[in-house]
């Protein structure tokens, strides 16, 4: 073993192959991991959840240009020993007394294992990083506030509410099992590291999200273009939750239902904000009633 | 020619290529046409652009599915005549005296035109829709509010604040010279018919831009993350411009120099909003004023 090469060259090795089948759903949730491509989003997994860091491979280019990736800069030239070895934290790492394992690749090698364009020289794989639904709702106390999101299958726009939950200081992001997979790569990228900065819960079906945020005392607040209550009317002072439907179709009526108020976002002209647009325009507003 | 084929077929007839082409910029410039795809662009194109519209590619099915998108319900099938027909307008087309030319076509025919993958058996060639900048200006007044994309480089981006601008009120949006053609496609899809609903001018250089709004007396607000004034902080009830950098490196120094103040949205967390969250936050700040 201590003549392996010290850089991973080989794009079609065993290892390469796992690390890029958790492009896929079903090797994700076969194996409870995720893969975290290029610098900003490495560098908040590292920052944010570094118990959760299983591998972070790297180019040596890579590390140059990105030097803060590593958590121990003394070690920020590849390894001459073999081609991964423990590293001290940057962070407390509660679970673990050492920080990520580092193997270093070449581009190929990288290319090969991510599942967008552009990793620019590192992804990570990571343990899954949400919490159970109850840990999730305990963050909003009684003036927090939440984004739902019922049925979102487009990754950019889960990835850009997460971003901006994360930006106007929501308590959690809840994610029934009917919306994508936030641990799908594209949704990972486009939260740009908001998924380990805030509280996610996933996997819980619509009518028990709504349920235990109505329980809580959370008021329910449907995301709505044809919802009879205007946004500058709504009352966000207290504990809320923004529940968000489909791109296409928007909330199924039983689901509307089940809100306490429809509320919509008035407009001028054009057809509606589409979903992305919309979620900002809200969480912003709770945000803003916060910061007063 | 009483024995051409009712139906255009041929998905590598020059003219299926001659209109797929303006999918390229090249031809797009050469030719002062672009393509709208899909029934929703469609129809708002017919309907607040019908003198601009030089022919509408159509499947039967999709005239069944969209019945509103033909001029003239009585011609609804398609024609026994040739496969082009003149149609009246529903609107009053103040260049022509008839309406858009229909084609018949295959689906096989309308997927080769298309850019997008799905644009659902209807795509159109029209003429393009830019207004003079005295003329965008103009519609401004005293009151009023534009955007200017200075350095905006994703089409997705480009659409969505066209399409927050039209959502929020804007009188017009101002595209420099340096940022993406309007008329790709994917911009045009992503307007979602919000191209066609407001002044749209393109191709000033951004110093000239930014000039013309000073003269007209236009305040010039950049939105910069990093900007001293806080958005709450700023007085949006006379006209102004929201000045949009560039995805990845925002404003430069020199346009930041020229603007007046230098806006941040108040965040909590996150690196910073993307270009799409900042300027629909922006836009309907600047649209909520006007509505009280």
């Amino acid at each position: 073993m201590t003549d392996r090469p010290l850089v991973l060259s080989n794009p079609r090795s065993e290892r390469v192959r796992q690390v890029a089948a958790l492009g896929r759903r079903a090797a994700r949730e076969r194996s409870g991991r995720f893969l975290v491509e290029g610098p900003q989003a490495v560098r908040e997994l590292l920052r944010y959840a570094p118990e959760a860091v299983e591998q972070v491979y790297l180019t040596e280019a890579a590390a140059h240009r990105h030097p803060g990736l590593l958590p121990d800069r003394g070690h920020a030239s590849p390894p001459t020993g073999d081609t991964v070895r423990p590293r001290p934290a940057t962070r407390p790492a509660p679970d673990r007394g050492h920080g990520p394992r580092l193997a270093w690749c070449t581009e190929q090698v990288i290319s090969a294992m991510a599942d967008t364009g552009a990793p620019q020289g590192v992804v990570a794989v990571a343990q899954k990083v949400d919490v159970p639904l109850a840990q999730a709702l305990d963050a909003v106390g009684v003036a927090g506030f939440v984004v739902v999101l019922t049925h979102v299958r487009d990754p950019g726009n889960a990835g850009t509410v997460l971003r901006g939950a994360d930006a106007f200081g929501a308590s959690a992001v809840l994610v029934s099992d009917a919306s994508v997979d936030v641990y799908n790569p594209k949704v990972v990228r486009a939260t740009v590291g908001s998924l380990f900065h805030l509280p996610v819960s996933v996997g819980t079906p619509v009518p028990e999200l709504l349920r235990a945020c109505r329980e809580r005392g959370i008021r329910l607040l449907a995301a709505d273009g044809a919802g009879g209550t205007a946004l500058p009317d709504v009352d966000l002072a207290g504990a809320h939750a923004w529940v968000m439907g489909n791109e296409a179709w928007g909330l199924e009526p039983e689901v509307l239902a089940l809100c306490d108020a429809a509320v919509s976002i008035p407009i001028q002209r054009a057809e509606s904000l589409n979903l992305a647009m919309a979620a900002t325009v809200c969480l912003h507003a709770s945000g803003s009633v916060r910061e007063q």
